[in-house]
């Protein structure tokens, strides 16, 4: 059994403490949590062992019971998936992780240098085996790569140009805006073309970004230019055959973002998370070598089974596709 | 076991089918369909019974398998619960109902006097044992019944004055706004307060509402003079004993809907629901005989554990705060 | 000509800098700026004296004209009208408007007690005059305030209910949010209803509030209990004929505080700003001696004109019917 | 004096009719309504002539004083703006417009084959003189043409490719949504692309996009393969030069579609208008002859300069370029 400790308990981090419990390979040693909020109350209760970073007493005072602080998790781990806001990972593994002699996964926040490698379980598992400090890309950066990896394998890609309309914070913040606003990306190109290019090597790729007033989930508008000519029922093929990526329908009245995430509910996803990339049927064009596609990435959770897959490849777990339906079967996830 | 069939398989209908699933005493004969979209594809997958409502060829066309016409369901359940848009329910009590001889629940969309006699299982549970025809109140009349049953129960209420905030639409709806405006009620009162009175009888209460562009859960401003004068620990230790009620709380980061909507979904709550009625712990106030409360609305969820009791109350089971309690744990309620 | 110095060139800051060039017996000296940005593009092409507060470099960088620093706009003039975000004012008054012997004007952001008094032009005048530091109550003091008067001046208010629904920002806010969630204040009574009582000495009044995720106006629903009964004719009267407030109808199409803001933008107010407050015409409601309306309120411009009438009566001008309508003609104010 | 009628008093007919009134060279005879609403209230107040289009009584009835029906507009002016919802436009011309032998514009929501052209004043004005139908293209395809018209005139485009984030709804709007989701336009090519070639002809052009949930702008993420090499210097160069295109920048802390409006209200335009084009400065990159930027479209307004001109070009004025000047100099368009 891999034991694994999670730092840093958010958006990311209870996500893959969940994942983790799911694994028949893996033990869930404890999470840290560094102030009192209504998700420690939750762990809590649910009977996972908490550690304190930092100020022991904030916790006990609201009657949190602590397992110890985060140096006695990192004695009994073999591996951290620190889901701290960035750049906290970076600094972590100089403070915590070299001296406890503890492999660590850093998050998309992180910059790529922080870690020896980038992770994408599809693109570059192999890359990242027996490695000890890994950051697994960003949500845009995951959705992006797995699409993108599919057709670069199946043709060949020339270029790949893409704009994304990112959501502007997560379902649960109550303080970050804007409210009636589209807010452009200055930066060209934006971080995340060349963020795929950390997972994919010398993928010829150009990404604008804005910032739309939505919580729910981030939208690609996507234009690659391939190195074959293809057909719409091809690339549909594709992209059905394509691990952790589904294609969704106008015809079953999933018309946006909203739709996907009542589809994720009704399918009885853990916090109606959607794991996979969804790219809509209809939206999909191809002319000659040309493809264009619509994908939705539920930014809150689309990492997760990646978290899970790289803690396999850092572990030494040879085996990237075994890793990825192990990971899928135990998650529930719906592509499988 | 009471054989339950859903007409209407919408926001309501598919939570009341899972609902009735997960109770002891009721099976689930099937669910109706009157279109094709992503509902419909995941009850399939789910291997619920879906009878077509009109055209049975739509359905067909999409391969979903259809187990027999609206009339088959009905030649085969004790109770429906209508779960169509108002005033659909209205009109199949007369069109179906009535004529199959099926008892029916109708939803708080529809006007009151449409049914028998409206209920809300701790207001008046007792009323409805062995009616054919009762409507369960809509989600805010609910909302507001359970803490206001509590007061009049603990101290009676000569007065209470609500403003709803309401959410203009469900988080699965792409069409409907506004998306930058405030829209006030202009009907005095709301019809909220009125619809209090069918199921707490002789409340003095007035309400005014207004529509906010968000998605996620109503509020309510609560402001109630008692026949007493209490103090603000009474006030939390009614509210903490009231099932379907719970207290949230600021110092747990809760400090608005998004962040109770997060705990739900942290609670591994189905769809990320709260069934239960949410007032924030540091937002009661007490002042002599008046006590002013600010409590959230769980629009898609809160009324499913009512239909369930409802439809026990209607089949002759007499035990009130057995029935609730029986929901309550089969549901996972948090209150309990 | 009274002599104007602007201190903090913000939402409310650039609205009276443009309200003081508007009258016949004020003169604007200058304004002061601590930042580049467009505001401060628009107001050098507007040829207003810019003087630096803190660093002069900043500004003439970007190729602004400076006229000095805020030291040589505080011997310019006979008072300052300070628009900088709390808790500014209060420090300023130390800092620079004492020790310069300049009368000065706070905003409603800053605390009571750190001025002489709080204004209100219907309110509380004469309290004013000829005071050095006086407070412009803020936006939502200032809408209530106005109503409120009004009917305690027709027939006394035994008692002031208020629910008021806030907007988060401001529209040209590409920072705050929530985008997706209503935040109740936990406070009781939310700072509105004491607030109105240092404009209107012994009103009765308790208030709770809501923030929303819209940036148009505030929306309040009032409940008031008045010293004698009334008719909802009379009602209608009585705000027909209270300067800055006017009556919006349901029946012209003016369904929400969208359809509001755009009425002032056909109007051709400048910024589209409506410095009347708005009571729905079908939402108020009279049952005996208690009225129930709805009322929306600008909260970029609503406090302009008390700005100027608090000048006038810091200034010494005794009338304040009078400048009340010389503020309302030079504006163009709706109600007039 | 071109005696000029709009047919259609909504978001664009009553800005046309605005600026009509500003041009030396033409008398706005008048408009039609057909219904009550503040619009037309405002209108009558204004002395606007007001024509009824349907039933006369319905604006008689609340007070609107009534010039006369739609046919007796049509018998005094010698050009109709027509700004009717689609698809009233192309029904109007057979209706009314051929029989009573008056020119008409229609706006871009009609088909480009209802009109003999379409319009956009610096591509292709002189196609449209003396015609007696012509569409004013729609604001999305209005912003793309001028700065696509400018880059090709400076440069010959080999490629463009475009992702429009579209604002979902006007401001004054309180009914229409989403709130809460990104909705992809599942049409590839969105419609905009091949509309821009309506008046640039031959351009190789591709376009995709999505609605997100705000009121106030259009952004566009624009992508131009040139013919030849550039650099960042020329291109802004290009876009300084361009009418009815500006540069705003991020170090004027315009950062969003939301202070680009407000810089439009500080202005000093009519409604907060903004009727050029916004290009960020910082948000234009070069590479070679691959020229990238971001734009923002103000929906509401930058259409009427068109409509301007275009009446002009059918009244057989000859030159584009001073009538162009002549419209800007009368509506204080900014970019002059």
């Amino acid at each position: 059994m891999i034991k694994v400790g999670i730092v840093g308990y958010g958006t990311i981090g209870k996500r893959v403490a969940d994942a983790v419990q799911e694994q028949p390979d893996m033990k869930l040693v404890g999470v840290t949590a560094n102030s009192f909020n209504y998700r420690i109350v939750v762990a809590s209760k649910q009977k996972i062992p908490i550690y304190a970073l930092g100020d022991h007493g904030a916790l006990a005072k609201h009657g949190i019971k602590v397992a110890g602080q985060i140096e006695d998790l990192l004695e009994n781990v073999d591996i951290i998936v620190d889901c701290a806001p960035k750049p906290c990972g970076a600094e972590n593994i100089e403070k915590y992780y070299k001296p406890y002699n503890v492999k660590a996964i850093l998050q998309g926040g992180e910059k790529a240098h922080a870690a020896q490698a980038s992770f994408n379980a599809q693109s570059n598992y192999n890359e990242c085996i027996n490695l000890d400090y890994v950051r697994v890309v960003s949500c845009n950066t995951t959705g992006l790569a797995r699409t993108l990896n599919a057709l670069n394998q199946a043709y060949g890609i020339e270029r790949a140009n893409v704009t994304l309309i990112r959501r502007a914070t997560d379902p649960m913040d109550s303080k970050k805006g804007p409210i009636n606003a589209i807010v452009p990306c200055l930066e060209l190109p934006s971080h995340h073309g060349p963020d795929v290019k950390t997972v994919i090597k010398d993928l010829n790729i150009m990404s604008t970004a804005v910032v739309v007033p939505t919580t729910l989930m981030h939208l690609h508008s996507v234009h690659v230019v391939l190195k074959k000519e293809t057909t719409l029922e091809q690339v549909k093929d594709v992209f059905n055959k394509t691990r952790r990526v589904i294609l969704v329908r106008a015809s079953e009245k999933i018309l946006s973002t909203a739709e996907i995430c009542e589809l994720a509910r009704d399918l009885g996803n853990k916090r109606g998370d959607m794991m996979d990339i969804c790219v809509w049927e209809e939206g999909i064009g191809v002319q000659g070598n040309e493809v264009f596609y619509m994908q939705a990435v539920h930014q809150e959770s689309d990492v997760v089974p990646e978290n899970i897959d790289c803690i396999r490849a850092m572990m030494g777990f040879k085996d990237a596709n075994k890793s990825i339906q192990m990971t899928n079967k135990a998650l529930g996830i719906y592509s499988q």
